[in-house]
């Protein structure tokens, strides 16, 4: 409902006259149930005359609101909305919280999808998908109209100035205005025109909420440009004066065609910096001359290993930095609004914290889905001062507890201590074997065994339907071994500490693999037979037995998330590229078209008689075509690899204009950009990794952030009070529980263990813990220094107008 | 002559009897000379009976012995040679001082390149080059006889002891014998055998004092391997697994010969994780089943995509650290080494410090060539305290001071000065235009229109033969322009100053081949037109106008001597595998030689007759053989270079048998090593020297280190009287010309300016400026507490004995 102090204050001249005071009241209020002193309220400005019931339902309605955007500020600091996007009013709120919950995203996902998967089934479409020009058009409008709807809303939320000024949201609704009359237009034509626009589409799907990953990893390919441009200026460069060298040197040499006009050469030279033509566009002149060859190894060095080796520097150096100044923006960003957030929840009797009345308010809107426990936990997480008042010092570390998840820490070891002498004793014994080094040892080599021995089976095979055959004993055996390691180690260490391991997931989804691999040969399933070529895997778990595997596969488990997001990147800029061939491409290759190019050879296909047998030659390249959206992504993936793309791009342009190259060329050199960033960031996280270890060699071993809070039940009776009095059933119900369990086993208090896994922030906050405490210090200074400057600015738009008053006797915290 | 104090304190006891005593007295003889006391010398063993005169001559000489010790221990530091192989006593040091200069430098590595060149003329012999049996086998035994020599030097230096425990020496000396043998039994039997060992000659190279870069290259390249081995070993595993999983997967698919036994299919996917077959490979399984494609995409991304990239990873971070604790031990060795000659400088009088006498002894040894004058700069440059004396501490920095060049400040701004008024007007006009942005960038503009004009003039010819034509007038005129350009230029800012530049200096050269190139053209040189296409590297230049591009190049040409020491070291594993791949497969590739492999169609030559017309259909690739050690190296670039290696391979594969596709396999395995170790420098260089920019960028535009000091008369006077005493006439008469110089100019004193360029060894030091301060401090802890343990051990073998009482008096300091 408000924001910064000082712009409450601009405010307070003007519009606060009619709700300030009972606002204010309110404030003054909740000393009465906290039992504090009147006294504080007179100091502010006249209390209000009314009902005193009525004002305390008031006051409640207008601490819910302060939750409310309290938690609203929380979450804009966790996703890293700017603070202009904020509600400023009640109709603002209501879009905003209509616009941000999972519904309404997935809403939004799917919406995009479906735009996205209409490429499938229009024109040229994959022959199984084929739609009418009538049903996809429809759907594809419907489609729009709820973009429209989705955009609507949005502008709700932001109040049509910010709309406009909010430069994503502008682009998508141009795009957005464009597909519509170009759906329409297909609908009243009845026939698809050149569309190249759908490549657009997918500014849907980055627009997501569940896209902020990809829209991340767009920015930073965008911030990496300029340098990465540079350097490939100096590329071209270098391409342009060989071209040139290489025109004059080669071209007199008529059998040598890769020279003979400069706009080869040029040509000629660019798919060698991919070195795709490698020895064969040097062989013609090196038959002539050995030491044409210099040319070659010259160009080949300065370009290949000098300057593309640069350009990766440049990207990395960039990306390294990036990555920092993201991380600083970042962690300010949290902390303003940590600073928001806490100014809402302080009141004007105790100014030095909050309470866990307002705590609990606060959480009740961020974590909907916490339980009271966890409220109660995460407050004391927090609070590490002897005050029942969390500091706004303490809160700035709400972001760290606030992830935590809490569970009572259990007094017994193992799972099957409750259980009787004799069980125990089994159990225990088990639980020592499976432990010990011996068995882990005895399993290790039986994987090893496995190994070789499917490696000698299948050498042993030579070609043919293996699906058909027995089950062969040793899969039999091996898998009957893996059975009964999956069962010790299972009863050993109870299923639920069995299952947290991550390694443990894996040899048991394996071995259930191979069991219903085993299944499948057993019953002759044709259909599941690739089940049984999974068993490799299994050796897989060799790689725990040293440490820099382990370190390694870490590190790829944590590289996931975001590899798998720049991956989607990469898929964008697939689908954009797909679309542009298939408009320009489609069904222009196919077999034995290019019979005049250089490369026919690859897209022959001959079927001709020798003797009495039908000999099939066949080149296959009129398979990498552009004729549906599948086949156009593996074309492209193809051109990714980069090996033997010319033969593509020469069979595309001997088939169309030369103009065409230019699509291709565009291509490489994009997926370049895209590459290079992958290899930068798996380079960067890697390094960073390793410093890491390197730094804390001592806590190496710990899996998490993991902190320990003690409840005793005085605690716990309190907060029930509390809850009882706001008469929360379910939370009073909850908390009891927890009274009894205490009471059964006898104890004045519990232990609880907050745990999450460690996230690259947390890494980071500790490699850059010096340099943290001085942007902390230059942002406050800065902050102070701008402040007059800045807030009057989005003063205007930036508050929701009843706390104004209660803001300015909070300027002195 | 001797080593640390405790050390001297144990030999003490024993071996210094005779000499010590003369030699205690040559040290206290020393304040006569200073004007000192001579009662110092009461406090140490009793002075020796003896001539006067003939004590002090032998003083003399004793100083020398000392000077000459210290210059070596300077030496070794400078060199990271280990201590352990300081000569021990004056026999060793007259086999070191033999072993330690240019020409002996030159013999090594004349001897290592003629024994390399050998190859060249051995059958399998370039055509032009082939030489007797009875001649090559004569020339290497001559060879190899001079290698005895040298590393009998080596033995006499070392002695036996340290000779023995010195690995590389070992290893050098019994290939030496190896190759002896062979060489003899190739006289002998006057024919060649299979010599494989030839391929360890390089040894002889990489033992040579100037090839200490290819050295530390080859220890980092192993260095770096544990880690690279252990990534390798997951990418191999993965390969394993898929290419069983292939296997099963396609081998039903008779047209598909990639996959049809488990060693085509481990083979196709080792050469698809170089993508070299990459679509290919794929094709036949795609076309009967278009999924089979996610086979292929998921080996790729994990394989290519991710696992390369690991490899990348782990190697930069190990080249990271490598070069971290290179850069620190080296320091801490250099450090050491100032020490020990420290001790060797200063008397029992002044403790605290090196006189000027002595340093300029030390000097007269370390650097020959130095004269006198730059002898009392260096000495003034490192002393940083008032007294005549250099202290330990300012002795540190003997190695960042003494590679300064001294110059006089000029007190004239520019070389027109003196010139009559005039003259002087003129030429500070040419002054000022040359300096001025307007003709800086009229000059650009001129480079940008020659370019453009060399493209279109380019564009517009279409083959041919250029080079009889007459010489375009465009070519005279802008070789006017740049002509002009470069007599203004050096009018100007005169020859000196001009050419000081780099930039200047490319400029200039590029011109003079432009008017070579013109002369060719005119006079119809045919050799030399290859002149003539070097003109577009003019537009080089407006590379200047960016400060990225500034940056790259800056980095490029630092990076140079590293990268050409890299690329040595790239050559030398080619010659290695030159000489196996010529001993095993010389011939075996000709022109349709392999028809009966799936590459036939890349060796073919086939010259029929359609209608009344010859074609010719050639595949070339029998040009990339190993008939001889050239065309081996070509071939070996085109296996570096990676695409289309399999034709190479199956080529000689299916002339020979399929266990040569290991030497293939292998040579990709070492160039990736070696190439991954290229890419981790250039990005370590770059990424350290943007770091080093963005932590200085005040001082970002300074060109190397500046130093400036100040000599007075009176200063230069009394060095005159210490080097008359000494009756060194070169420099005396060197130093009065200084004085002559400043009679002239009326001046009491002149202005030095020491200047070099900055090395990574500046940067490093800047960058780790906090670290190497806890470096210092552990090292002289570690030190400290291990001079007894440790000294004992090397006490028998680095000292040379007359000093050893002296440095009793010194443990003191």
């Amino acid at each position: 409902m408000d924001d910064d102090v000082p712009l409450i204050l601009t405010l307070d001249d003007s519009g606060s006259s009619t709700s300030a005071p009972l606002d204010d009241l309110e404030r003054e209020e909740l000393p009465n149930e906290n039992g504090g002193s009147y006294d504080v309220i007179n100091d502010a400005s006249s209390p209000a005359a009314g009902d005193c019931c009525a004002q305390q339902s008031s006051a409640r309605h207008n601490w819910e609101m302060n939750y409310q955007e309290a938690a609203i500020y929380l979450q804009e600091g966790e996703n890293n909305d700017k603070f202009f996007t904020h509600p400023k009013n009640a109709k603002a709120l209501a879009a905003y919280l209509f616009a941000h919950n999972h519904l309404f995203y997935l809403m939004e996902l799917s919406t995009a999808l479906l735009l996205l998967l209409l490429s499938l089934c229009e024109a040229p479409a994959v022959p199984m998908l084929r739609l009418g020009i009538f049903v996809h058009a429809t759907l594809e409008l419907f489609a729009l109209i709820v973009v429209v709807f989705e955009l609507s809303m949005k502008m709700r939320w932001l109040g049509f100035q910010t709309f406009i000024r909010h430069k994503r949201t502008m682009v998508k609704t141009c795009v957005l205005f464009v597909q519509f009359i170009e759906a329409i237009v297909v609908l009243v034509r009845q026939t698809s025109h050149v569309r190249i626009t759908r490549a657009l589409r997918c500014i849907f799907l980055v627009d997501c909420r569940y896209c902020g990953a990809v829209r991340r990893n767009l920015r930073q390919i965008f911030q990496s440009l300029p340098p990465f441009i540079d350097i490939l200026l100096l590329l071209l460069f270098f391409m342009v004066i060989f071209a040139i060298l290489g025109f004059y040197l080669f071209s007199p040499n008529h059998s040598d065609p890769y020279f003979n006009t400069l706009e080869n050469s040029l040509v000629n030279l660019f798919v060698l910096l991919t070195t795709s033509n490698f020895p064969d566009v040097m062989m013609p002149s090196y038959a002539r001359n050995p030491w044409s060859c210099v040319f070659f190894i010259v160009y080949l060095s300065i370009e290949l290993y000098f300057i593309m080796n640069l350009l990766l520097a440049v990207v990395f150096d960039t990306f390294n930095d990036i990555e920092k100044r993201k991380f600083k923006s970042l962690l300010l960003h949290k902390r303003t609004a940590i600073q928001h957030a806490y100014r809402l929840l302080i009141t004007k009797q105790r100014p030095s914290g909050i309470s866990f009345k307002h705590f609990e308010g606060l959480l009740r809107f961020y974590k909907p889905r916490m339980c009271a426990r966890e409220r109660y936990l995460t407050f004391k997480a927090l609070n590490q001062s002897n005050t029942p008042l969390v500091s706004l010092k303490d809160f700035y570390n709400f972001y760290e507890v606030v992830g935590l998840k809490w569970k009572a820490k259990r007094n017994r070891e193992h799972w099957f201590d409750d259980l009787p002498r004799t069980a125990f004793l089994i159990f225990k014994g088990i639980n020592i074997l499976v432990k010990s080094r011996v068995f882990q040892y005895t399993m290790y080599t039986v994987v090893a065994v496995n190994g070789i021995w499917i490696l000698v089976e299948t050498f042993m095979l030579q070609g043919g339907n293996f699906f058909s055959r027995n089950v062969p004993w040793s899969y039999i055996v091996f898998l009957t071994i893996y059975g009964v390691e999956l069962l010790l180690k299972t009863t050993g260490l109870g299923p639920v500490e069995y299952l947290s391991s991550g390694w443990n997931l894996f040899d048991f989804s394996v071995t259930l693999f191979a069991f219903l691999g085993l299944m499948a040969l057993a019953f002759n399933m044709e259909p599941f037979y690739f089940i049984v070529v999974l068993r490799p895997l299994q050796l897989l778990r060799l790689f725990k037995l040293k440490k820099r595997y382990r370190n390694v596969l870490d590190t790829m488990f944590e590289l996931f998330p975001r590899m798998a997001s720049l991956g989607l990147t990469l898929l964008i800029f697939y689908y954009c590229f797909a679309i542009v061939g298939m408009e320009f491409f489609a069904g222009v290759v196919y077999p034995n078209c290019c019979n005049t190019s250089t490369v026919a050879d690859s897209y022959r296909w001959v079927n001709h008689t020798v003797g009495n047998k039908t000999v099939v030659e066949e080149g296959y390249y009129y398979l990498n075509n552009f004729d549906n959206i599948l086949n156009s992504f593996v074309t492209l993936f193809e051109l990714t690899v980069v090996n033997d793309w010319y033969i593509i791009m020469e069979g595309v342009t001997s088939q169309t204009t030369h103009w065409s190259r230019l699509y291709f060329m565009i291509f490489y050199i994009v997926t370049m950009v895209v590459m290079t960033i992958i290899v930068a960031f798996i380079l960067d996280a890697f390094v960073f990794r390793m410093n890491y270890t390197r730094k804390n060699q001592d806590s190496e071993e710990d899996n998490g952030i993991v902190l320990e809070k003690e409840i005793s039940k005085e605690e716990v009776a309190g907060i029930i009070e509390l809850y009882k009095r706001s008469s929360a059933a379910t939370e009073t119900a909850q908390l009891q529980k927890i009274v009894l369990q205490m009471d059964k086993y006898g104890q004045m208090s519990m232990l609880f263990l907050g745990r999450r896994s460690r996230t690259k922030s947390d890494l980071s906050m500790k490699m850059y813990e010096e340099e943290i405490q001085e942007w902390y210090e230059e942002h406050s200074r800065k902050e102070e220094s701008q402040t007059p400057l800045q807030e009057p600015a989005s003063a205007s738009n930036s508050s929701l107008k009843p706390l104004s008053l209660r803001q300015r006797s909070q300027t002195v915290i």
